[in-house]
């Protein structure tokens, strides 16, 4: 799934770059529109289901610019019992082609019932949902 | 009332000084402080009422750059029936002291009962407090 | 010209409406994308100048919710002599169509010579182009 | 090395938790607090440097709350030929006192000269004052 962002003025930090809490940001954004394209927001809803995030491991490689485009592509990388994991990566668009890796980032989510604030394994039609969400070749 | 800010890294935008939205963040921080100090987070969490923003009104006057600490000054300026004002000045200190003017705002605000998410007149304690807080010469 | 975003998790704030700074994100993103589309971007570096925001009224009429679409309009409002501003209204999509204003803006701007970081006068083609975006009617 | 935070209501996201975003400018101001109290900037600017993160791993390991203070802690983790990590906890006070640990980081860092762009082997002066902001404990 491919969410396309375009490097604006506001997203750069002293050196001139993406600032690196922002392309957290970015990671976000993608994640939203992973879920909700697949959706899982009103699954989640109707299961009173919350996506925490538990751990973010993220590298950057090469700085983006603005005016850039950078392409933030996600996919369910592994799916345990209490816990998964997505892998995102952030690539610059050049002429409308994938090229440069920006960054990659492997976010680990549990899920949490609302009422309890317990997490909850992962099971159900929202397990059958998470695992058409992988993309081996990501 | 004064809060102390550093500016940071991340804090400024493609023109290496402090983002328009920034100041914002900036702003609100020092109203946070600014109704703790004077108790008006339990009096408006007691009557279920919430500090609603519905104007912003900020002239930038002199741009912010990394490195330079800036305080926040927030007094009442006017109160109303069902709105008031905050004044809000940003201001560079030099050595300690208050030197030229970075920024200035003029915050409306009205309270709403969280319950029925309508806007209530200020009145009873929470109106005194206000009054408290009225500063004429920021 | 209008830019559509999807109002998501991380614009929320206690409240869980869209914080007020992050409005101002939003409209700084609707403002890159009107000048790149009427090409000022390359302008602005041909001549190295910048487009300087002075003040920012805003007026927040209704808040927005997490799912919500909106869209942000821009137009250029008055062009003076050292100085301009651009009207801004984020309004609601309802079913695709522009619903319930969200809130509205007057921007005004400055260009600055980035040489001399004084600020210029609105002239020749930069004029001609800003007068070209001028919108009566938003 | 120590910073305290307070969570303000814009700190929040839509669970009425602090962003997971929002932290990795924590963990930036606790990092620029850190490096200033060094004398580490004036070091870096001298010699034309930049610190730059190429991998943040961030682990969040229990929800922070509006009103919750927080303390960020940093270290020097470790320091290799031409990139180091700095250790970063994000803990809880209670009473003043450092209680439940809310989120660790491990942030890799290199230097780049400015003018080249390129990383450059940590050594000299530099060096010797990271060594000095080695911490075993944290």
């Amino acid at each position: 799934m491919a969410v396309d962002i375009k490097v604006r003025g506001y997203h750069l930090d002293i050196y001139q770059h993406v600032n690196n809490a922002r392309y957290l940001e970015f990671l976000e954004e993608a994640r939203w529109e992973f879920v909700e394209q697949h959706n899982l927001l009103e699954l989640f809803a109707s299961q009173n289901l919350a996506f925490i995030v538990v751990n973010i491991n993220i590298s950057y490689l090469r700085p983006a610019l603005a005016g850039e485009t950078l392409r933030v592509l996600s996919a369910i990388d592994t799916l345990g019992n209490k816990s998964g994991a997505v892998k995102q990566k952030v690539v610059l668009l050049k002429d409308g082609k994938e090229a440069d890796t920006i960054a990659e980032a492997k976010v680990t989510f549990c899920l949490v019932d609302l009422k309890t604030q317990q997490t909850v394994p992962i099971s159900g039609n929202v397990r059958a949902s998470l695992e058409n969400m992988i993309e081996e070749e990501l």
